[in-house]
């Protein structure tokens, strides 16, 4: 058993129609309320009106137009409103781009200097605004978590900024009905990151029964629901157990008490979009699987058999590389079943910067050699040619 | 899936020597501490002396000999003492009922009247002092949750305490080490006190694939690292796998989504420990297994079997009934095991009071009409007489 912290100090407020509690749950912070928001979605779906009218008490200021692997830029601009016009709280109404963007928002209004020095030093988040969020998009878990995940595109990079207890959203609102409009493109990418956030947890050397648990019913309802949203995109059982199981993603649930992993799958992703923006959910979708090839071998075989017995209910077997052989074969399947690219090539990424993304995996990220199989700078390379 | 509130803002720190911390997270809450513990234990194995060698820069004030089953005496000596001295923050040093106990004293501190008043009606816990634990024994949970169950032996009442993100302890240190010296007979009665918290909550009309694997998981565990804590009291593993699952049980996360349960077991055993101070504990192990064999009818069946073949591992077959009572027994066989009682009658409980029991849960406790099967008086009186 490996020590943990868990500290997840959000509340969750899961449910149809219950947004009706956001002034309340708002007020609690103040009244000078920064809303921030994406392409404009939550307007079409006729979420920024009833927003706006839950708000009409409040002295509201706007941040829209957050993009998908939310931008440094973004960020700039919301400090600079809430410097400037000393907002109380941070209401980020979108996807886990949006409250993300939110998180770095939120500390570096509170912090002398550039917002991307929080990125790049972590050390320096002690303080941030408060923020409540009312997710529209299933994948991140971001809404029940103190991390998130800058992109600089004058740098080509892609950081993690972590603030636990103090980046967690005070108050996160789960309505699934908020997601009946996502469309398949965007489902399927948030299928393939909460799985990927899950196997980035569950394939490490030392599990427990609990979580093992935990991340195999991760896995299992996503596989199971995704394939009914697609069908049926208002399907509401559907899109509540996609929802629901989404925020344990990156809650620390998931590895209590197991091996730390050094999520090797986000640390290549996130170079692929970095230099390409291509989407998350699908980067991670091509990656994953060849990872998972890459690290299994006669010392590890035994957690992918478990993985393809629990998860995919193939029968039990001496010959335990097969099994396991096929577990991941298995979820690839699955995930061209549902749609998503099963290469880089097909999103027109070639090998031109795989170099550099090595490089740069090996001095920003945290060291790789603590995962299951350990991965240098040879196994990068490896994962991402296998991915082509 | 049903709507669900999810909120424990509490600090878990888990692992061996993580106390050292303690100074550090007390001081965000001030520097005069009201400590509480039990009968003694945390002298013997040396924590009382730790505590307070790392509580040398704080004004520190003591309330020791909190009981099992902790009374309103106990919870109305401490808010007397915080009144007057003006308490900061309190430090629960021990098991379920010193926390419990605490949570009364801290939400009982800022409330101006008697704190069973707060114990009678829970729309009243508005504010509380921030508390810090030390778990010493794994059972409750209440190191994880926002709730407590305090006994007036006045009124012969057992009654819970509810507090959703105002009575969480803030901060909770959780080392297995601590739970070496605990004898059998508690570690016993822990492990049925986890178990009866999951099966409250597992055992319901609708469940969802996540949290009917974490139910699995965490009765699994259970199972699995009781015996070894009881052959190997200092088995760190044993002790770690049972402190972190504990903390689950009433977290509420086991009920994300679910159906909500009225906690039948609870309702029943509380009012046989109010009226004769048993052990919480072996009352649930006794009262169990009679609850799921007065639960179990052809529309229940379903989840029994789903019990029986996911957590004893029993073969799947066509003739449920017969495996899903399999599996009630192997838990009832599991208990004698470990040496908890089957009986009432073990423990010199009689049939005298039945009557005014089955009344009072029906006036006190919140409907049983909403369990799987659902629960009248005729119904309490069945399960009782069985257990005798």
């Amino acid at each position: 058993m490996f020590d943990y912290d868990l500290y997840i100090p959000t509340h969750v407020i899961f449910g149809k129609g219950r947004i009706k509690d956001l002034p309340a749950q708002l007020s609690k912070f103040g009244c000078k309320v920064l809303l921030t928001y994406g392409g404009g979605s939550i307007k079409k779906i006729g979420l920024y009106d009833t927003v706006k009218a839950l708000l009409k008490d409040f002295e509201v200021f706007e941040l829209p137009g957050i993009e998908p692997n939310p931008k440094i830029s973004s960020v700039r601009e919301g400090v600079a409103i809430c410097k400037k016009e000393h907002i109380d709280v941070i209401l980020a109404v979108g996807g886990g781009s949006v409250i993300d963007a939110s998180k770095n928002i939120a500390c570096g209004a509170c912090f002398d200097g550039d917002p991307w020095d929080l990125v790049l030093d972590c050390s320096k988040v002690e303080k941030a605004l408060p923020i409540v969020s009312v997710l529209t998009l299933t994948a991140t878990g971001s809404e029940y978590d103190g991390s998130a995940v800058i992109s600089n595109p004058e740098t080509n990079e892609k950081l993690p900024l972590f603030g636990t207890g103090i980046l967690e959203p005070k108050v996160s609102f789960l309505d699934p009905e908020y997601t009946y409009s996502v469309p398949k493109s965007q489902t399927i990418a948030g299928a393939a990151d909460i799985i990927s956030h899950t196997l980035e947890q569950y394939i490490v050397k030392d599990g427990n029964i609990l979580t093992d648990a935990m991340c195999e019913g991760v896995i299992k309802t996503v596989i199971k629901y995704t394939k009914i949203a697609i069908e049926d995109p208002c399907n509401y059982e559907a899109r509540a157990q996609l929802m629901m199981v989404s925020s344990y993603g990156c809650s620390g649930n998931l590895a209590t008490g197991r091996t730390p992993s050094p999520w090797v799958c986000h640390a290549i992703e996130h170079e692929i979009s970095a230099y390409t923006d291509i989407t998350h959910g699908y980067g991670l979708a091509i990656i994953t699987p060849n990872w998972m090839n890459y690290s299994l071998n006669e010392d590890t075989v035994d957690r992918f058999y478990q993985f393809a017995v629990n998860v995919f209910d193939l029968e039990k077997s001496s010959d335990k590389m097969k099994v396991a052989k096929a577990g991941i074969a298995k979820l690839a399947a699955f995930y061209k079943e549902i749609g998503l690219p099963t290469t880089l090539s097909e999103l027109k990424v070639c090998s031109e910067h795989f170099e550099d993304m090595a490089n740069h995996v090996l001095t920003h990220w945290q060291p790789l050699d603590t995962a299951i199989r350990p991965v240098d700078k040879q196994g990068i390379l490896e994962i991402l040619k296998a991915s082509l």
